[in-house]
């Protein structure tokens, strides 16, 4: 059976659900408009580890844990792990993978993880190949600053276009249609399709501004999905992009508007949604645990109670490396698209 | 349909072929037993670029065009294009997506990104959602040292158990069995089933002693795939590691033993075929370009010529990084296997 409605898209006709998620986030997340929406906000973004990277690996594993026990599940009883972040050889997963020991695909797509893992374990799921699969994508201010910026102490100042990498871990259980699981956190949220990226890139060499490397992609695999599938913007109750920030996300109005698509109507980013303008985080929030924790603790709990049918959660990474930039290089970047919707 | 046969394996039984592959690697590698039968051997291991970086990056896409090409295939024909290397944010892959503009999933499996994203594409494939997908990875001597070890100015000795990383990197097309394929380079070739890896750690921190890091995930892999499968070893002609090197290979043998499995008689290693002990490589060839590059250019040739009937292509990858060593962490591995037959 083909399942493809474009080159991008696809549909997934057993409609693997998403029956649970949690989220992990830091002290200043917790502050942020979302904050009581979090399962856990933590008082230490050490958690009293050595290091931050210790901390972000420990993030993940719990976060990826407790999805699992909220449906009365071990990670020995998941068919795949599938995650990644954003720190070099993908440690935070990598390690995290280590403690829960169940079979793990490793990813990299930057802060488009959760979405890459989205699709790809729907994918697998509905293929016949996991009944019970948990992705995970997390990121730490700390740690990000270490691997692309500057060190802390040194006190850089942040440009105009910049964001705040946000410290949060996000895990969502991806089941098949027919696994009885009686404890299950959500009964009526399935995934019914999605859209894989191409990679964009738009000469952006500015790595303090990733709203606008990011904002090409976004724009791509949106316009691709809604086209591929002959979709309007308005039959999605809500068009959630990951972490544009405010400038991107005004990149990818425009964007978009040039092709004939107006989302301005629906679009949210979750960048925007984790802090608040008071928090003075410049652009917004950034990182692979931004979109993470904003889906498991406020997309998909809206989904269950019904004030949205549909979403369509774009998430997009920018696929730079620290010596890339160093090299000159530009910033190409990425956009998967995951069809989120309420059944039943 | 259930297409699980255990916890980590599962079956395929719509059988995705493998139809083309394509190797390119570095002059040292062209020197060694394999030599002629690489597709491209490199005179100048920069291609005349800039960075090794952007020389690696040229070869996995060069690698991905010319797989396609052999069966009449563009870029722009692929459904996907899953691939990794060992780099940073795996800038080799991730900026030849960008030139490929296939639909990209990225991937981090360090040395077991052939395989991984080999049993991900036929599983992917086998569920309806890809008719051509393309695998590639790629692994350079020069940036591998810059991102793990020294500055290659410095001269820096190699330890007893070290392993030279291959310059190099392969490509392979996995179809649907009903893409009608003319010009297919391989017709006998399918991928049949494959086993999920779980990330272990026997406390190595020696990162020069990547064998002894990864044989206890190539044990842990194949003796989950041929218990959950009920299989004897002398049920593949061939069951081949991607780079334990000989070191590694010593201990898989041994670990496997320990298990009541022997698998002396049909194994092999890519990193011990790829170079002579006469070019002084200590240990033998890592990297994802070894075993990707191996498979491309030797193992599935000689499955299309009908000198194995089953091969187990079983990589490991050790997935630690720069920073995890320097934070005094040991080194967690995985090892993927897919299980790759000669049919009709």
């Amino acid at each position: 059976m083909n399942k493809k409605t474009g080159k991008q898209s696809f549909i997934l006709p057993s409609r693997p659900r998403i029956v649970s998620s949690a989220s992990f986030v830091g002290s200043k997340e917790g502050e942020g408009p979302l904050g009581g929406r979090f399962d856990v906000v933590l008082k230490d973004d050490t958690l009293g580890l050595d290091s931050w990277e210790e901390a972000e690996t420990r993030m993940i594993e719990s976060a990826v844990r407790l999805s699992l026990r909220k449906i009365g599940k071990e990670p020995s009883d998941a068919d795949i792990f599938m995650g990644g972040d954003l720190l070099s050889q993908i440690i935070a997963a990598g390690f995290a993978a280590r403690e829960l020991r169940s079979p793990f695909l490793g990813i990299y797509g930057a802060c488009s993880t959760m979405a890459e893992s989205l699709i790809t374990t729907a994918m697998l799921t509905d293929g016949g190949f996991s009944r019970l699969a948990v992705c995970g994508a997390s990121s730490h201010f700390s740690s990000s600053e270490r691997e692309f910026r500057y060190p802390l102490e040194m006190g850089t100042q942040s440009t105009p276009t910049a964001q705040r990498t946000v410290t949060g871990a996000g895990a969502v259980a991806v089941a098949s249609f027919d696994l009885d699981l009686p404890e299950a956190d959500y009964s009526h949220i399935a995934i019914t399709g999605g859209t894989i990226g191409r990679v964009c890139d738009y000469g952006i060499t500015d790595a303090s501004n990733m709203g606008a490397a990011m904002a090409p992609a976004a724009a791509s695999t949106i316009c691709a999905h809604l086209s591929e599938n002959g979709l309007e913007p308005s039959y999605y109750d809500r068009i959630v992009t990951g972490d544009l920030g405010s400038f991107g996300s005004d990149m990818l109005l425009e964007l978009c508007s040039a092709k004939g698509i107006d989302i301005e109507k629906n679009h949210v980013d979750c960048g925007l949604m984790i802090f608040s303008p008071e928090q003075k985080t410049i652009c917004g929030g950034s990182g692979c645990g931004c979109c993470a924790s904003v889906l498991a603790a406020e997309i998909l709990p809206a989904l269950e109670r019904g004030e949205y049918n549909r979403v369509l959660f774009a998430a997009t990474g920018a696929l730079l490396s620290p010596l890339s930039s160093l090299q000159g290089e530009s910033i190409p970047s990425i956009s998967h698209a995951a069809v989120i919707e309420r059944i039943g």
